[in-house]
Protein backbone atom coordinates (compact mmCIF):
# COMPACT_ATOMS: atom_id res chain seq x y z
CA UNK A 1 0.00 0.00 0.00
CA UNK A 2 1.56 3.40 -1.38
CA UNK A 3 0.23 6.37 0.78
CA UNK A 4 -2.17 8.59 -0.11
CA UNK A 5 -0.96 12.14 -0.80
CA UNK A 6 -1.86 15.22 -2.10
CA UNK A 7 0.43 18.07 -2.64
CA UNK A 8 -0.62 21.90 -1.49
CA UNK A 9 1.23 25.02 -2.63
CA UNK A 10 0.43 27.68 0.10
CA UNK A 11 -2.05 30.52 -1.11
CA UNK A 12 -0.78 33.91 -0.34
CA UNK A 13 -4.84 34.43 0.99
CA UNK A 14 -4.34 31.56 3.49
CA UNK A 15 -0.98 33.37 5.13
CA UNK A 16 -1.78 35.64 7.96
CA UNK A 17 0.21 38.65 9.28
CA UNK A 18 2.17 36.15 11.77
CA UNK A 19 3.62 35.53 8.17
CA UNK A 20 2.64 31.59 8.08
CA UNK A 21 -0.09 29.41 7.18
CA UNK A 22 -3.31 29.95 8.96
CA UNK A 23 -3.84 27.38 11.37
CA UNK A 24 -7.34 27.29 9.95
CA UNK A 25 -6.43 26.27 6.24
CA UNK A 26 -5.12 22.68 7.40
CA UNK A 27 -8.26 21.86 7.97
CA UNK A 28 -9.02 22.70 4.08
CA UNK A 29 -6.27 21.36 3.10
CA UNK A 30 -6.45 18.10 4.86
CA UNK A 31 -10.19 18.72 3.16
CA UNK A 32 -8.52 18.31 -0.47
CA UNK A 33 -6.10 15.35 1.09
CA UNK A 34 -9.46 13.28 1.75
CA UNK A 35 -11.36 14.30 -1.52
CA UNK A 36 -7.88 12.90 -2.92
CA UNK A 37 -7.83 9.67 -1.16
CA UNK A 38 -11.53 8.97 -1.17
CA UNK A 39 -11.02 9.24 -5.14
CA UNK A 40 -7.80 7.40 -5.43
CA UNK A 41 -9.77 4.35 -3.99
CA UNK A 42 -12.50 4.90 -6.22
CA UNK A 43 -15.08 6.63 -4.24
CA UNK A 44 -15.36 10.08 -5.25
CA UNK A 45 -16.65 12.04 -2.08
CA UNK A 46 -18.33 14.27 -5.35
CA UNK A 47 -20.70 11.34 -6.41
CA UNK A 48 -21.21 10.50 -2.53
CA UNK A 49 -22.98 13.32 -1.93
CA UNK A 50 -24.93 13.45 -5.63
CA UNK A 51 -26.17 9.55 -4.61
CA UNK A 52 -27.50 11.56 -1.04
CA UNK A 53 -24.86 10.69 1.24
CA UNK A 54 -23.01 12.71 3.50
CA UNK A 55 -19.76 12.41 5.47
CA UNK A 56 -20.12 15.71 7.98
CA UNK A 57 -17.08 16.25 10.10
CA UNK A 58 -17.75 15.68 14.10
CA UNK A 59 -14.76 16.19 15.48
CA UNK A 60 -11.47 16.98 14.56
CA UNK A 61 -8.33 17.96 15.90
CA UNK A 62 -4.57 18.83 14.97
CA UNK A 63 -0.98 19.40 16.54
CA UNK A 64 0.88 22.02 14.84
CA UNK A 65 4.90 20.75 15.06
CA UNK A 66 6.59 23.61 12.71
CA UNK A 67 4.79 26.62 10.23
CA UNK A 68 4.10 26.44 6.64
CA UNK A 69 5.25 29.13 4.63
CA UNK A 70 3.75 30.81 1.38
CA UNK A 71 4.70 29.32 -1.50
CA UNK A 72 5.90 26.52 0.34
CA UNK A 73 5.16 22.89 -1.21
CA UNK A 74 3.42 20.93 1.11
CA UNK A 75 2.55 17.38 1.10
CA UNK A 76 -0.68 15.82 2.87
CA UNK A 77 -1.02 12.26 3.85
CA UNK A 78 -4.44 11.03 4.68
CA UNK A 79 -5.37 7.26 5.72
CA UNK A 80 -8.12 5.35 7.37
CA UNK A 81 -7.51 5.69 10.80
CA UNK A 82 -11.17 3.85 12.19
CA UNK A 83 -14.00 2.49 10.76
CA UNK A 84 -17.21 1.85 12.94
CA UNK A 85 -20.14 1.74 11.85
CA UNK A 86 -21.61 4.94 11.22
CA UNK A 87 -18.48 6.77 11.42
CA UNK A 88 -15.34 7.11 10.20
CA UNK A 89 -12.22 8.85 11.67
CA UNK A 90 -9.31 9.84 8.69
CA UNK A 91 -5.87 10.78 9.95
CA UNK A 92 -3.24 13.45 8.40
CA UNK A 93 0.06 14.05 8.07
CA UNK A 94 1.21 17.49 6.63
CA UNK A 95 4.99 17.08 6.03
CA UNK A 96 7.27 20.22 3.93
CA UNK A 97 9.24 19.27 1.12
CA UNK A 98 12.07 17.85 3.49
CA UNK A 99 9.67 15.59 5.06
CA UNK A 100 9.51 17.35 8.00
CA UNK A 101 6.02 16.97 9.38
CA UNK A 102 4.28 20.51 10.10
CA UNK A 103 1.04 19.10 11.47
CA UNK A 104 -1.28 15.83 12.36
CA UNK A 105 -4.49 15.99 12.79
CA UNK A 106 -7.89 13.89 12.14
CA UNK A 107 -11.20 14.37 11.19
CA UNK A 108 -13.93 12.11 12.18
CA UNK A 109 -17.01 11.78 9.52
CA UNK A 110 -20.58 10.77 10.35
CA UNK A 111 -22.19 8.75 7.50
CA UNK A 112 -25.58 10.16 6.68
CA UNK A 113 -28.45 8.85 4.20
CA UNK A 114 -30.12 11.24 2.25
CA UNK A 115 -32.53 12.02 4.95
CA UNK A 116 -29.44 13.23 6.97
CA UNK A 117 -29.67 9.93 9.08
CA UNK A 118 -26.97 7.60 10.46
CA UNK A 119 -26.55 5.22 8.24
CA UNK A 120 -24.40 2.03 7.54
CA UNK A 121 -20.89 2.88 5.49
CA UNK A 122 -21.95 0.99 2.29
CA UNK A 123 -20.55 -2.76 2.50
CA UNK A 124 -17.94 -2.33 -0.56
CA UNK A 125 -16.66 0.97 0.58
CA UNK A 126 -15.81 -0.36 4.12
CA UNK A 127 -14.63 -3.14 2.76
CA UNK A 128 -12.35 -0.90 0.06
CA UNK A 129 -11.76 0.81 2.61
CA UNK A 130 -10.57 -2.04 5.02
CA UNK A 131 -8.69 -3.59 2.36
CA UNK A 132 -6.47 -0.66 1.98
CA UNK A 133 -5.68 0.56 5.63
CA UNK A 134 -5.55 -3.26 7.47
CA UNK A 135 -4.77 -1.58 10.66
CA UNK A 136 -8.28 0.69 10.74
CA UNK A 137 -10.19 -1.47 13.54
CA UNK A 138 -13.48 -2.42 12.71
CA UNK A 139 -16.81 -2.78 14.54
CA UNK B 1 -32.72 58.06 4.63
CA UNK B 2 -30.08 56.95 6.82
CA UNK B 3 -27.24 55.17 5.11
CA UNK B 4 -26.98 51.27 5.72
CA UNK B 5 -23.99 50.15 7.83
CA UNK B 6 -22.79 47.37 8.87
CA UNK B 7 -19.50 47.72 11.31
CA UNK B 8 -16.89 45.06 10.62
CA UNK B 9 -14.37 44.02 13.19
CA UNK B 10 -11.06 42.75 11.11
CA UNK B 11 -10.48 39.21 11.88
CA UNK B 12 -7.08 37.41 12.76
CA UNK B 13 -8.07 35.03 9.80
CA UNK B 14 -8.60 37.82 7.32
CA UNK B 15 -5.02 39.37 7.83
CA UNK B 16 -2.70 38.08 5.32
CA UNK B 17 1.13 38.30 5.88
CA UNK B 18 1.61 42.04 4.56
CA UNK B 19 0.05 42.47 7.79
CA UNK B 20 -3.43 44.09 6.52
CA UNK B 21 -6.75 42.11 5.64
CA UNK B 22 -6.67 40.62 2.57
CA UNK B 23 -8.21 41.88 -0.58
CA UNK B 24 -10.62 38.94 -0.62
CA UNK B 25 -12.01 39.43 2.09
CA UNK B 26 -13.66 42.71 1.07
CA UNK B 27 -15.77 40.64 -0.85
CA UNK B 28 -17.28 39.08 1.88
CA UNK B 29 -17.60 42.48 4.04
CA UNK B 30 -19.64 43.83 1.32
CA UNK B 31 -21.99 40.27 1.62
CA UNK B 32 -22.31 40.83 5.12
CA UNK B 33 -23.50 44.67 4.31
CA UNK B 34 -25.79 43.21 1.92
CA UNK B 35 -27.46 41.07 3.52
CA UNK B 36 -27.92 43.44 6.82
CA UNK B 37 -29.11 46.48 3.92
CA UNK B 38 -31.63 43.75 3.17
CA UNK B 39 -32.81 42.71 6.18
CA UNK B 40 -32.91 46.42 7.14
CA UNK B 41 -35.46 47.19 4.39
CA UNK B 42 -37.83 43.87 5.20
CA UNK B 43 -35.93 41.22 2.63
CA UNK B 44 -34.07 38.83 4.78
CA UNK B 45 -31.71 37.03 2.11
CA UNK B 46 -32.25 33.81 4.04
CA UNK B 47 -35.59 33.83 3.65
CA UNK B 48 -35.63 34.76 -0.42
CA UNK B 49 -33.32 31.85 -0.66
CA UNK B 50 -35.78 29.74 0.89
CA UNK B 51 -38.83 30.65 -0.74
CA UNK B 52 -36.12 29.54 -4.25
CA UNK B 53 -34.70 32.49 -5.31
CA UNK B 54 -31.21 33.29 -5.52
CA UNK B 55 -29.12 36.53 -6.24
CA UNK B 56 -25.73 35.09 -7.24
CA UNK B 57 -23.29 37.66 -7.80
CA UNK B 58 -22.58 38.19 -11.81
CA UNK B 59 -20.24 40.80 -11.27
CA UNK B 60 -17.89 42.40 -9.20
CA UNK B 61 -15.33 45.12 -8.65
CA UNK B 62 -13.38 46.75 -5.86
CA UNK B 63 -10.86 50.33 -5.15
CA UNK B 64 -8.43 49.77 -2.36
CA UNK B 65 -7.41 53.24 -1.12
CA UNK B 66 -6.32 52.36 2.23
CA UNK B 67 -5.15 48.87 4.44
CA UNK B 68 -7.29 48.03 6.89
CA UNK B 69 -5.32 46.61 10.04
CA UNK B 70 -6.62 43.20 12.53
CA UNK B 71 -8.37 44.33 14.99
CA UNK B 72 -9.49 47.55 13.15
CA UNK B 73 -13.30 48.51 13.19
CA UNK B 74 -14.45 49.05 9.57
CA UNK B 75 -18.09 50.46 8.78
CA UNK B 76 -19.18 49.26 5.59
CA UNK B 77 -22.23 51.14 3.79
CA UNK B 78 -24.37 49.63 1.18
CA UNK B 79 -26.75 51.42 -0.70
CA UNK B 80 -28.56 50.07 -4.20
CA UNK B 81 -27.03 51.60 -7.19
CA UNK B 82 -29.41 50.42 -10.16
CA UNK B 83 -32.29 48.81 -10.32
CA UNK B 84 -33.23 46.77 -13.51
CA UNK B 85 -35.31 44.21 -14.57
CA UNK B 86 -33.53 40.91 -13.16
CA UNK B 87 -30.49 42.91 -12.00
CA UNK B 88 -29.54 44.77 -9.23
CA UNK B 89 -26.35 46.73 -8.54
CA UNK B 90 -24.72 47.47 -5.25
CA UNK B 91 -22.17 50.04 -4.03
CA UNK B 92 -20.46 49.59 -0.98
CA UNK B 93 -18.33 52.30 0.76
CA UNK B 94 -15.70 50.65 3.34
CA UNK B 95 -14.36 52.99 5.64
CA UNK B 96 -12.13 53.04 9.06
CA UNK B 97 -13.54 54.28 12.24
CA UNK B 98 -12.34 57.86 11.55
CA UNK B 99 -14.26 57.57 8.47
CA UNK B 100 -11.74 57.76 6.09
CA UNK B 101 -12.76 55.42 3.33
CA UNK B 102 -11.04 52.17 2.40
CA UNK B 103 -12.40 50.71 -0.19
CA UNK B 104 -15.01 51.42 -2.82
CA UNK B 105 -16.70 48.36 -4.43
CA UNK B 106 -19.81 47.25 -6.15
CA UNK B 107 -21.78 44.00 -6.75
CA UNK B 108 -24.09 43.28 -10.01
CA UNK B 109 -26.49 40.25 -9.27
CA UNK B 110 -28.83 38.28 -10.97
CA UNK B 111 -31.85 37.68 -10.03
CA UNK B 112 -33.40 34.01 -10.43
CA UNK B 113 -36.30 31.87 -9.54
CA UNK B 114 -36.63 28.57 -8.05
CA UNK B 115 -35.40 27.01 -11.86
CA UNK B 116 -32.37 29.34 -11.97
CA UNK B 117 -33.97 31.27 -14.63
CA UNK B 118 -33.62 35.28 -14.43
CA UNK B 119 -37.08 36.74 -13.37
CA UNK B 120 -37.71 40.62 -12.83
CA UNK B 121 -37.61 41.53 -9.13
CA UNK B 122 -40.67 40.97 -6.97
CA UNK B 123 -42.24 44.50 -7.78
CA UNK B 124 -42.79 44.76 -4.04
CA UNK B 125 -39.44 44.30 -3.71
CA UNK B 126 -38.05 46.29 -6.19
CA UNK B 127 -40.84 49.37 -5.30
CA UNK B 128 -38.92 49.00 -1.41
CA UNK B 129 -35.65 49.55 -3.00
CA UNK B 130 -36.01 52.20 -5.15
CA UNK B 131 -38.00 54.11 -2.66
CA UNK B 132 -35.45 53.66 -0.43
CA UNK B 133 -32.80 54.34 -3.12
CA UNK B 134 -34.29 57.06 -5.14
CA UNK B 135 -31.15 57.81 -7.36
CA UNK B 136 -31.08 53.79 -8.31
CA UNK B 137 -32.20 54.29 -12.12
CA UNK B 138 -34.46 51.77 -13.53
CA UNK B 139 -35.69 50.02 -16.79
CA UNK C 1 -17.19 35.80 37.21
CA UNK C 2 -19.90 36.26 34.17
CA UNK C 3 -19.13 34.42 30.78
CA UNK C 4 -17.08 36.07 28.17
CA UNK C 5 -19.19 35.49 24.84
CA UNK C 6 -18.73 37.03 21.48
CA UNK C 7 -21.99 36.83 18.97
CA UNK C 8 -21.32 35.91 15.54
CA UNK C 9 -23.64 35.80 12.35
CA UNK C 10 -23.16 33.01 10.10
CA UNK C 11 -21.48 34.36 6.76
CA UNK C 12 -22.95 33.21 3.27
CA UNK C 13 -19.05 33.10 2.78
CA UNK C 14 -19.05 30.34 5.46
CA UNK C 15 -21.57 28.13 4.20
CA UNK C 16 -20.64 24.76 2.17
CA UNK C 17 -22.73 23.33 -0.34
CA UNK C 18 -23.97 21.30 2.77
CA UNK C 19 -25.73 24.11 3.30
CA UNK C 20 -24.31 25.16 6.54
CA UNK C 21 -21.13 26.47 8.18
CA UNK C 22 -17.85 24.83 7.25
CA UNK C 23 -16.05 23.04 10.14
CA UNK C 24 -13.32 25.63 9.56
CA UNK C 25 -15.34 28.22 10.15
CA UNK C 26 -15.47 27.48 13.89
CA UNK C 27 -11.52 28.07 14.22
CA UNK C 28 -11.85 31.57 12.50
CA UNK C 29 -15.20 32.01 15.19
CA UNK C 30 -13.22 30.54 18.27
CA UNK C 31 -10.28 32.88 17.42
CA UNK C 32 -12.62 36.16 17.31
CA UNK C 33 -13.78 35.10 20.55
CA UNK C 34 -10.50 34.15 21.67
CA UNK C 35 -9.52 38.41 20.92
CA UNK C 36 -12.46 39.26 22.52
CA UNK C 37 -11.89 37.37 25.98
CA UNK C 38 -8.58 38.97 26.05
CA UNK C 39 -9.43 42.71 25.28
CA UNK C 40 -12.31 42.04 27.62
CA UNK C 41 -9.18 41.37 30.20
CA UNK C 42 -7.49 44.09 29.21
CA UNK C 43 -4.82 42.43 27.54
CA UNK C 44 -5.58 43.44 23.73
CA UNK C 45 -3.67 40.34 21.21
CA UNK C 46 -2.85 43.21 18.74
CA UNK C 47 -1.22 45.05 21.67
CA UNK C 48 0.52 41.82 22.12
CA UNK C 49 2.17 41.14 18.91
CA UNK C 50 2.65 45.04 18.40
CA UNK C 51 4.78 44.43 21.60
CA UNK C 52 6.69 41.64 19.95
CA UNK C 53 4.89 38.56 22.03
CA UNK C 54 2.69 35.51 19.59
CA UNK C 55 0.34 33.08 20.46
CA UNK C 56 0.58 31.00 17.90
CA UNK C 57 -2.12 27.96 17.86
CA UNK C 58 -0.08 24.41 18.58
CA UNK C 59 -2.95 22.51 18.96
CA UNK C 60 -6.99 22.50 18.43
CA UNK C 61 -9.73 20.48 18.47
CA UNK C 62 -13.38 20.74 18.06
CA UNK C 63 -16.61 18.22 18.66
CA UNK C 64 -19.74 19.44 15.95
CA UNK C 65 -22.91 18.43 17.73
CA UNK C 66 -25.37 20.38 15.66
CA UNK C 67 -25.37 22.90 12.77
CA UNK C 68 -25.47 26.30 12.15
CA UNK C 69 -26.99 28.32 8.74
CA UNK C 70 -26.41 31.32 7.31
CA UNK C 71 -27.85 34.09 9.37
CA UNK C 72 -28.14 32.23 12.25
CA UNK C 73 -26.83 34.44 15.50
CA UNK C 74 -24.18 32.47 17.25
CA UNK C 75 -22.60 32.90 21.12
CA UNK C 76 -19.37 31.54 21.47
CA UNK C 77 -18.41 31.81 24.91
CA UNK C 78 -14.10 31.53 25.82
CA UNK C 79 -12.18 30.18 28.93
CA UNK C 80 -9.07 29.82 30.19
CA UNK C 81 -8.73 25.68 30.42
CA UNK C 82 -5.54 25.81 31.58
CA UNK C 83 -2.17 27.91 32.23
CA UNK C 84 1.18 26.66 32.25
CA UNK C 85 4.40 28.10 32.01
CA UNK C 86 4.50 29.11 28.51
CA UNK C 87 1.15 27.37 27.19
CA UNK C 88 -2.11 28.79 27.82
CA UNK C 89 -5.34 25.91 26.49
CA UNK C 90 -8.79 28.16 25.67
CA UNK C 91 -12.27 26.78 25.56
CA UNK C 92 -14.85 27.29 23.98
CA UNK C 93 -18.62 26.51 23.39
CA UNK C 94 -20.50 27.89 20.42
CA UNK C 95 -24.39 27.83 20.60
CA UNK C 96 -27.01 29.11 18.88
CA UNK C 97 -29.99 31.25 19.78
CA UNK C 98 -31.97 29.16 22.01
CA UNK C 99 -28.51 28.13 23.99
CA UNK C 100 -28.03 24.96 22.10
CA UNK C 101 -24.54 23.62 22.13
CA UNK C 102 -23.71 23.20 18.25
CA UNK C 103 -19.61 23.01 19.08
CA UNK C 104 -17.37 22.70 21.31
CA UNK C 105 -13.37 22.93 21.14
CA UNK C 106 -10.02 24.01 22.32
CA UNK C 107 -6.97 25.78 21.46
CA UNK C 108 -3.50 25.59 23.09
CA UNK C 109 -1.52 28.69 22.76
CA UNK C 110 2.55 28.69 23.12
CA UNK C 111 3.53 32.54 24.15
CA UNK C 112 6.11 33.41 22.46
CA UNK C 113 8.93 36.23 22.85
CA UNK C 114 9.96 38.78 19.77
CA UNK C 115 13.09 35.72 19.18
CA UNK C 116 10.05 33.59 18.39
CA UNK C 117 11.11 31.34 22.05
CA UNK C 118 8.61 29.94 24.25
CA UNK C 119 8.61 32.09 27.09
CA UNK C 120 6.38 33.02 30.50
CA UNK C 121 3.37 34.53 30.36
CA UNK C 122 3.96 37.46 32.03
CA UNK C 123 3.20 37.60 35.09
CA UNK C 124 0.61 40.44 35.39
CA UNK C 125 -1.05 38.70 32.27
CA UNK C 126 -1.26 35.35 33.95
CA UNK C 127 -2.17 36.40 36.93
CA UNK C 128 -5.08 38.39 35.60
CA UNK C 129 -5.61 34.77 33.61
CA UNK C 130 -6.00 33.07 36.89
CA UNK C 131 -7.94 35.49 38.98
CA UNK C 132 -10.81 35.55 36.62
CA UNK C 133 -10.73 31.69 35.53
CA UNK C 134 -9.89 30.18 38.88
CA UNK C 135 -10.23 26.48 37.25
CA UNK C 136 -7.40 26.97 35.17
CA UNK C 137 -4.54 24.64 36.98
CA UNK C 138 -0.66 26.24 36.66
CA UNK C 139 1.99 24.88 36.79
CA UNK D 1 4.41 32.62 -26.19
CA UNK D 2 2.25 30.10 -24.25
CA UNK D 3 -0.19 31.28 -22.07
CA UNK D 4 0.46 31.05 -18.45
CA UNK D 5 -2.41 28.73 -17.04
CA UNK D 6 -2.69 27.46 -13.37
CA UNK D 7 -4.88 24.24 -12.60
CA UNK D 8 -7.09 24.67 -9.33
CA UNK D 9 -9.34 21.91 -8.06
CA UNK D 10 -12.86 23.31 -6.43
CA UNK D 11 -12.51 22.92 -2.57
CA UNK D 12 -14.76 21.81 -0.66
CA UNK D 13 -14.41 24.54 1.51
CA UNK D 14 -14.56 26.99 -1.81
CA UNK D 15 -18.39 26.31 -1.90
CA UNK D 16 -21.40 27.81 -0.86
CA UNK D 17 -24.85 26.94 -0.20
CA UNK D 18 -25.81 27.81 -3.52
CA UNK D 19 -23.63 25.11 -4.50
CA UNK D 20 -21.16 26.48 -6.38
CA UNK D 21 -17.79 28.25 -5.98
CA UNK D 22 -18.04 31.42 -3.86
CA UNK D 23 -17.68 34.49 -6.25
CA UNK D 24 -14.60 35.43 -3.85
CA UNK D 25 -12.69 32.39 -4.28
CA UNK D 26 -11.95 33.24 -7.79
CA UNK D 27 -9.64 36.30 -6.31
CA UNK D 28 -8.26 33.75 -4.36
CA UNK D 29 -7.50 31.91 -7.74
CA UNK D 30 -6.68 34.66 -9.61
CA UNK D 31 -3.59 35.30 -6.91
CA UNK D 32 -2.83 31.55 -7.50
CA UNK D 33 -2.50 32.05 -11.34
CA UNK D 34 -0.60 34.97 -10.63
CA UNK D 35 2.01 33.49 -8.55
CA UNK D 36 1.92 30.54 -11.09
CA UNK D 37 2.50 33.34 -14.08
CA UNK D 38 5.48 35.60 -12.47
CA UNK D 39 7.36 32.50 -11.35
CA UNK D 40 7.67 30.93 -15.05
CA UNK D 41 8.81 34.62 -15.82
CA UNK D 42 11.36 33.91 -13.52
CA UNK D 43 9.90 36.15 -10.88
CA UNK D 44 8.99 34.35 -7.69
CA UNK D 45 6.58 37.00 -5.40
CA UNK D 46 7.96 35.63 -2.70
CA UNK D 47 11.29 36.27 -3.31
CA UNK D 48 9.79 39.65 -4.56
CA UNK D 49 8.71 40.17 -1.15
CA UNK D 50 11.65 38.87 0.83
CA UNK D 51 13.59 41.53 -1.35
CA UNK D 52 11.28 44.22 0.48
CA UNK D 53 8.61 44.89 -2.64
CA UNK D 54 5.34 44.40 -2.40
CA UNK D 55 2.73 44.40 -4.82
CA UNK D 56 -0.45 44.98 -3.05
CA UNK D 57 -4.09 44.69 -4.94
CA UNK D 58 -5.36 48.22 -4.98
CA UNK D 59 -8.47 47.09 -7.71
CA UNK D 60 -10.27 44.02 -8.92
CA UNK D 61 -13.00 43.03 -11.37
CA UNK D 62 -14.64 39.93 -12.09
CA UNK D 63 -17.52 39.19 -14.80
CA UNK D 64 -19.17 35.49 -13.53
CA UNK D 65 -20.13 34.20 -16.77
CA UNK D 66 -21.34 30.71 -15.49
CA UNK D 67 -20.32 28.68 -11.85
CA UNK D 68 -18.02 26.10 -10.87
CA UNK D 69 -18.93 23.10 -8.65
CA UNK D 70 -17.15 21.18 -6.08
CA UNK D 71 -14.41 18.96 -7.52
CA UNK D 72 -14.81 21.21 -10.78
CA UNK D 73 -11.32 21.33 -12.48
CA UNK D 74 -10.77 24.81 -13.56
CA UNK D 75 -7.54 26.43 -15.53
CA UNK D 76 -7.00 29.98 -15.16
CA UNK D 77 -4.99 31.75 -17.53
CA UNK D 78 -3.29 34.82 -16.15
CA UNK D 79 -1.65 37.33 -18.86
CA UNK D 80 -0.02 40.83 -18.10
CA UNK D 81 -2.77 43.36 -19.66
CA UNK D 82 -0.66 46.71 -18.83
CA UNK D 83 2.31 47.98 -17.63
CA UNK D 84 2.68 51.10 -16.02
CA UNK D 85 5.49 53.12 -14.15
CA UNK D 86 4.59 51.82 -10.82
CA UNK D 87 1.26 50.02 -11.62
CA UNK D 88 0.85 46.55 -13.40
CA UNK D 89 -2.39 45.11 -14.59
CA UNK D 90 -2.87 41.33 -14.96
CA UNK D 91 -6.19 40.09 -16.78
CA UNK D 92 -7.24 36.35 -15.74
CA UNK D 93 -10.02 34.07 -17.56
CA UNK D 94 -10.90 31.50 -15.97
CA UNK D 95 -12.35 28.57 -17.81
CA UNK D 96 -13.38 24.72 -17.09
CA UNK D 97 -12.14 21.58 -18.68
CA UNK D 98 -13.88 22.05 -22.17
CA UNK D 99 -13.01 25.04 -22.33
CA UNK D 100 -15.67 27.24 -21.51
CA UNK D 101 -15.23 30.68 -19.91
CA UNK D 102 -16.83 30.86 -16.20
CA UNK D 103 -15.03 33.88 -15.19
CA UNK D 104 -13.38 37.11 -16.76
CA UNK D 105 -11.21 39.31 -14.37
CA UNK D 106 -8.18 41.74 -13.72
CA UNK D 107 -5.95 43.00 -10.61
CA UNK D 108 -4.20 46.29 -10.81
CA UNK D 109 -1.47 46.35 -8.35
CA UNK D 110 1.01 48.89 -6.87
CA UNK D 111 4.61 48.06 -7.15
CA UNK D 112 6.05 49.24 -3.78
CA UNK D 113 9.50 49.62 -2.55
CA UNK D 114 10.36 49.04 1.46
CA UNK D 115 9.50 51.74 2.47
CA UNK D 116 5.88 50.84 1.12
CA UNK D 117 6.11 53.49 -1.36
CA UNK D 118 5.52 53.26 -4.81
CA UNK D 119 8.55 52.79 -7.18
CA UNK D 120 9.09 51.91 -10.82
CA UNK D 121 8.79 48.16 -11.44
CA UNK D 122 12.73 47.48 -11.84
CA UNK D 123 13.52 47.34 -15.33
CA UNK D 124 14.83 43.97 -15.88
CA UNK D 125 11.41 42.69 -14.62
CA UNK D 126 9.61 45.32 -16.48
CA UNK D 127 11.14 44.37 -19.58
CA UNK D 128 10.50 40.56 -19.31
CA UNK D 129 7.14 41.03 -18.37
CA UNK D 130 6.49 43.24 -21.71
CA UNK D 131 8.73 40.50 -23.25
CA UNK D 132 6.27 38.22 -22.83
CA UNK D 133 3.24 40.28 -23.14
CA UNK D 134 4.12 42.88 -25.90
CA UNK D 135 0.47 43.70 -26.28
CA UNK D 136 0.61 44.96 -22.56
CA UNK D 137 1.16 48.86 -22.98
CA UNK D 138 3.63 50.81 -21.18
CA UNK D 139 4.65 54.31 -20.25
Amino acid sequence: MAPHTSEIIVRYAETDQMGVAHHAAYLVWFEVARTDMLRQLGYSYRKLEEEGFAMPVVESGCRHLASARYDDHIVVEARIGEIRRTRVRIDYTARDEDGKTLAEGFTVHAFLNGEKRPQRLPPDMAAALRNEFPESSSS
